[in-house]
Formats: C-alpha cells, structure tokens, sequence
C-alpha cells in the first residue's frame, strides 16, 4: 500500500527567498540525511531526540553544499507518520537543485504531488476529509475559505460524520442480529427510537447538503456581472472596487500574494467579476453589448450589478423608460439571481433629480466611481446577498464536490430506510440499505477508499505537501 | 547599536508552496510567540529548551489561525544571536499575511532588508566579509560563485585577512614600543624580519587582488558577444548553447530556476550571452550589423564568439578574403579579448573545402549549430578562457568590489611602509602607514565600520535574510 521508498520534494514555495525547506520522509529518512549532514557539534543525527534542530553542513565527497538546519521528526511524531528529516538552507535555487540532486543520489526519489498528505493519510494521522483540507488551506486566500478549511482540518466535518455514522452502525449491528435469530421474531432494535434517529440523520444531511451552497461559493467565490450601456462608468467602478483592495494587499512586503486579476475580497468572502476582459479593454468607449449578450453574462453570475449613468437618466424620459423595461425583462429572466441597480455619476444630481430616479427606480443606488463616494454601501451591499450565518455560528460547511456527492447518496439511502421502515420491509432488506447508507459515510472521511479515489484526490495536491 | 525591537520577516520565498516560513527574532520574540501559540502538549514555550520544535495552533482571540511548528532558538544560539522564533505554517498567502498581521499587532516590526545578518554580524556571529557572503550565497546560480561565496561564508576569506593582520599587528605593537623609548634608540622591531613580513603581505594581498579578475566574472559571468553576418545562423548556435542546459536544469520539479535569459554554465562557470535580443527577434533573415555596431559589442564582451558560414566561404574567395580582414581588424582592436572563430554549417564541406578552410583561418572550429555537432568542442574552448586554477586548488578569490577597493589601499600602505624602510623613514612616521593599513584590513572583516557602510552593505539583502 504505502510506498517503502523514502521521497523528497522543496517544501517551501519554489524561487530564491533567504530560506529553503527541503523535505524527506521515508523508512532511510535518518539514514540517507546522515550520509550528507555533518552537524557542527559532531553528533549523530540518529541519536538524536524526535523534534531537535542541529546546526551542520551538507557535504559529499569533500565539498560543502551549504550550511543548514536540520530538523528531526521521528516516527511516528511526524507530519506523515514515518521518520521526517527538514533541511531548511539557504534560499538560492542553485543550493535547492544541488542538496535535492545530492539526496537523489543517495537514495530517495522525487515526492509525487501531494505525496506527503497521502503518506500522512495511509498512516492514520488524518482521514480523508482532513488531507482534502489541507489542500484547500493552502489554496485558501480569503477569511471564509480559510477557516472553512481550517475547521475541515481541525476534524470539524469529519467528527459529525463519524458521530452519525456510529450511531447509525449501532442500529445495523442490532438489526444484524435479529436476522440471526430471524425464526424467533425479535426485536433486538428498538423500530420507534431507529425512526427517531433516522430523521435526525437525514436533518443533519440536509442541513449539511445545504450549505454546500454557500461553501461552494466561499470556496469558488461569487461570480459577479457588471453590465451596463457604454460610458456609464463600468471600468472606472470596477477600478475603485478593486485598487482599494490592492492597496491593502500590498502591505506586507515579502508576501505578494497571487490576487487573481478582478478578485475582490469583503468581509472574508470573495467576489469574482466575470468577463470583465472586455470593459477594461475598451475602457467605457466604444463598448456595445446587445441585450442577448448582456443576458449571456448575467447567466453565469450570481450577482448582478446593472449601471446607469444617473445624470443623463435623470435628464431623459425615454432613456429612464428603456432602463425600466430593461430591469423588468432581467428580473423575469432571472428571478433568483441578486440585481444591484446603481446610479453612477451621482455627484452630478440636483435633489429633484435624485428624488425623481427614487421614485422611478425603486432601490436604485446612488454613488460615484470617479469620487469614490458610495463605494462602500455597495460592498454592504454585495455581502448582504451572502448567507453568512453558518459561518459566523462556526457549524460545518460543505465545500466539497465529492463531499456533496456522498452526502446527497448517503441522504438517499436513509430516505429509503426510512420508507422500508413504513412498509415494513424485511429487515434483511432494510439492513442493506443501511450498509450502503454506511458505505457513502465512509467515502467522506475515507474508511472505503479505493487507488483511483486517491489518486484524483491527491493529484491535485502542489508537490512538497 | 542594535535595535531593541523584535522583528519578524518572511524567510522563505514569497508566494503560495507546501509550507512558509516566518521568522522572528529579538529579545521579546518568545514573548511575542508565546501570546499567539498554542502548544497542543500544553507546554509553555518559554520553558522549553533551545533548538526544539512544538507542534501547536497560532491563535488569537479565540480564532485559530493555522496549525504550525515552532521551531525555537534560544539566544545565543541562533543565527542573529538574539531570541529567534521560526514559525513554520501552510504556505497560503492568506495565511502568512495573516500571521504576520497578527505578530505586528502584538509588538513586532517588519524587519528591514538583512536586518537579520546585521543583527547576526552586530553580536559577533559572523564577521562582515562573512555576512557578505550569505547575500552571495542567496544569490549564487552556478557552482563557482556558490563554492567562493560558500568558503567566504565558513571564514576562509577572512582567516586569511586576520592572519595577515595579525602578524603586522604583533610588529606595529614592537614599534610602538620603541617610540617609547624613543630617547634610547632600541630596536625591539627586527627590521630583517619585519621587511620579510612586508614582502609576505604585499605577495598574499597582490594574489588576493589579482584574484578578483577571476572572482569578479565568476559572481557576474563572463560577457560573450556573438557577431557574425546576418544568416550564418548565430540565432541557431545560441539555441543550441542554451538549449541542452534549459533541458538539465528543468529535470527536478519544484525548483524552478529564473534562468537569466541567455546565460549558460559551463564547467561550473557563468557565460553571459549580451545583446542577443536582436539576434532573437530577427532570427537571422533581415539581421544588419555595421562593423561599427559589431565593435561596439565587443566592447562590452571579454569573449567574441566570430561565426562565419563555412559552406558559402568555402566556395567563394572574395568573401574569404574580406572575413580575413576583418578578423585582423578586431585581433589588432582588440587584443586582450578572447576570440573563437567559427565556421558554422560545416556538415556541408567536402574534405577540401575543410582543409582550404584551415589553411586560410588557423584555430578555426569547425561545427554544425543545425545538427548540433562540434558544440561540446565550443564549450571546452569557452572554459579554457578561465583561469580555474585558484578555484580548483581552492584557493582564496575576492569577488566582492569593496573588498577589492579596501585590498588595493592595504597594499599601497604596505608598500609605503616597505619604502620607509629602505629610506630610513623614522618609526613614528612609519607607525602611521602600519596604522592605515589595519585600518584597511579591519575594514574588509568589519572591526572598522560605520552606520552608513553597513546600511549599503545590507540595504542589498533580501527582506527575512
């Protein structure tokens, strides 16, 4: 099952930096390590205490690779359970290839992408549910992802399934064995409290099932459609959305995070504006979209920012009226997707103009990109269409596709156990369905598993982790 | 001196990896720590001992922030000298900025660029050459400029500086104690010795100076131009060049390097390729190089890289002649350059025209870019060109300007004092070039140093180095 080979693989990002971290795991972990570690105190690593640093150099045949620190996790006190050797050295891309090729040399082979986890995984210090989060807290760039994922792996998600799970086997195992004593008509299972807990654990799954579909957007982040006539000032609010956010994020030199071009975070929940390519290229001034693709557009949003030019609106009857039917024609279209109506150029508007586009236009949002000014309702705004509630009460969130896919299965075969129990099927029959309601459990946290599952899983995994 | 902040840094490279490495050092660092970590064994760090490692939560205000190792360096065990915590985390940069955050809110400042080593040099650590070194370790891309910048590091450099120092130290003092008894005319200082002193340092400090030619190409590479006319196919052979070390440096996943556009190791030795952009772009069709544009590359070049088409040569006199003279015209322009003459296409030839060729063009090499023939031959030629003496004997090399500047007045002292004993200059006169020629020694190691010398010195680290 678990590889014997012992594997290495640049924990830290890859590129110069004052530092790097190379890491190896495996049975010859200690072994290959104290071929090319020469600690500066002249111990032997191999006598040396689970979680102790030492000062040394890497050397082979005479030459000096680097000096470094070594750290020591034997295991099973470790990240993957077997005996883990860090070198961190220094940060030249250069001494990363050299100390990596010295220690292919000696023995260990190039880690596959996320080789660590899954060693971590087979070896019992994570299930499978846990290793998955690892993933996401590495690829975690906002608040809610973060401790969505931070929760996962802390054992939030999986400690509620196993806690369903065992009460459920608790039940199979009673009813297992009135089939053992099928000819006496027992009853070993108590039919009115498994009915109680079966309703319990089909609630648990919808509850669970549902918040999918705020995970799904805190993990994805929430498409966003700007659309609007030429000139109304899409570009220009689409910049004061988002260079406030780049401000802030250039803050702490040495971390230049990988922002996602048009990805704004609020209040921990990220917002990604779709297909805005098109509005900064033209920018404002020769852009015509036809109603079908402006429809095309708000299709793949969830929110939708409709922009008008307040100050020629207000001046013009017909242009208000085409706005009307336009808005009208959008929410008939898209009954369930959240429309934000703004008014830009607000700071041109008499009060009677204000008043008057009020009236036509009922929660019509006044600001201005160029003066910056409103900017931050509608931020309140964008995040008040977010459920955030499961979030701020700490329950668990599903953010998984195959999570989900197991979840709706496991859902499913308890509604059938629960209809069995109506019909008073044979509890043989019955006792199948919970096994199989039982099986999908297990798919989550990874008791039933099988080499391709895993492989899809942990392939997605960077390498080093 | 030494600032009494605690400063934190992001050591490893900038950017998402497995894992990311913070850094704090200063005397309030496990204070600092011990406010945001959570030791899952339940042990406070402050009782731990130096050089362990405590698996545990960064948290703060009852939100968990990251699971992390805590690496701890108790002073003055560490790499400053000072209290050093290093925070271990997932390599998000959500999560680094984060807890970067964090630690500046609870009393840390943003280290400046190598404030680290400056620390480590401001309490004795490391001397300056030394200190200097690990800049040029980080930034080392090829086994010479990491084997000098590595011996630098262990103090070999400076060894050598102190020895040299302290002999001329041990006279300066005998005649300083001759001024003393200046009234008696003794001579504690035998002048036979002393001048055998002189001639010692001023051979050790002219092979030092003499080294930095070596040393300076070395750090930098060594500058080629290729030139030739347009089609003879320079665009092919740089490839060729390039192309099989791109090969050998993408084999170990993760450690991406910046290649620098256009250089290439040989032999452990940087070649830099300059002004290839206009050799790409054109890819050899409408290239039109003047000679005067071609003898400005030159300039700039230690090595020239003259390709000529031997298949249209070898039919043609005239353009024969003309390469001839202008071969002559760079040889007298230019003679300290190194030169290659190559005859490119040379799959092409019939055993004549090859002969023909090497009658007309001694040295000429003969190979074909295309095919990929005689570029191992071209490769040699371009390392004989170095003189790798002094690094295969592992020798002492100066690569660093400043210290190059420091060894050129060192030696203008000594040679003033050698001229004082032949002219029977008095001692007290004498007693000031000695001084300044310490001065000049302890400027290179940092026993002689000021606030704004280190500033330029660790302005050009890295920020967590």
């Amino acid at each position: 099952m678990i590889s014997q080979e012992t594997i290495v693989a640049l924990a830290s990002p890859s590129g110069a930096g004052a530092i790097a971290v190379i890491r190896l795991s495996g049975k010859e972990a200690l072994t290959i390590a104290a071929k090319v570690f020469q600690s500066v105190s002249g111990k032997l690593i191999s006598n040396q205490k689970t979680h102790t640093i030492h000062l040394g150099h890497i050397m082979d045949e005479g030459k000096v690779y680097d000096q470094v620190l070594l750290s020591l996790f034997k295991n099973p006190h470790s990240y993957t359970g077997e005996d883990v050797v860090e070198i961190s050295c220094h940060g030249s891309t250069y001494i990363q290839q050299q100390i990596i090729q010295l220690l292919l040399r000696k023995g260990c082979r190039m880690a596959q992408a996320g080789e660590f986890t899954l060693r971590a995984f087979l070896n019992g210090k994570l299930d499978l549910s846990q290793a998955e989060a690892v993933a996401d807290l590495i690829s975690s760039d906002n608040e809610a992802s973060h401790q969505i994922a931070m929760q996962q792996m802390r054992g939030g998600f999986s400690n509620e399934i196993a806690k369903l799970r065992e009460e459920l086997l608790n039940f199979a195992s009673l009813i297992e064995l009135e089939l053992d004593f099928a000819e006496e008509d027992v009853e070993f299972a108590d039919r009115t409290q498994f009915s109680e807990l079966l309703t319990r654990i089909e609630f648990v799954l919808k509850r669970l099932i549902d918040s999918f579909a705020v995970g799904n957007v805190i993990k994805n982040g929430i498409p966003v459609a700007i659309v609007g006539e030429p000139n109304v000032g899409k570009s220009t609010l689409l910049n004061a959305l988002l260079n406030e956010e780049r401000a802030i994020v250039s803050e702490i030199a040495g971390t230049t995070r990988d922002t996602i071009e048009d990805e704004l975070v609020i209040g921990g929940i990220g917002f990604r504006f779709i297909d805005t390519a098109g509005i900064r290229e033209t920018k404002d001034v020769v852009e015509s979209i036809g109603i079908k693709k402006t429809f095309e557009k708000i299709e793949q949003a969830q929110v939708v920012i409709y922009l008008i030019d307040s100050s020629q609106l207000s001046l013009d009857n017909d242009n208000l009226k085409e706005v009307q039917i336009e808005l009208e024609k959008i929410k008939n279209q898209f009954p369930m997707k959240a429309l934000v109506v703004i008014g830009n150029k607000a700071d041109k508007l008499s009060e009677a103009q204000v008043s008057n586009l009020k009236t036509n236009i009922p929660n019509i949002l006044l600001l201005s990109a160029k003066e910056k000014s409103g900017i931050e309702q509608l931020k309140n705004q964008l995040l008040s269409f977010v459920n955030t509630g499961a979030l701020r009460n700490n329950e668990t969130i599903v953010t998984n596709t195959r999570h989900y896919d197991s979840l709706l299965k496991a859902l499913e075969e308890i509604q059938k156990v629960k209809f069995g129990m109506q019909t008073n099927l044979p509890s043989d029959l019955m006792a199948i369905d919970i096994k199989q309601a039982l099986y999908y459990f297990g798919e989550i946290t990874g008791e039933v598993t099988n080499d391709e599952l895993l492989g899809n899983i942990f392939a997605n995994f960077c390498i080093g982790k």
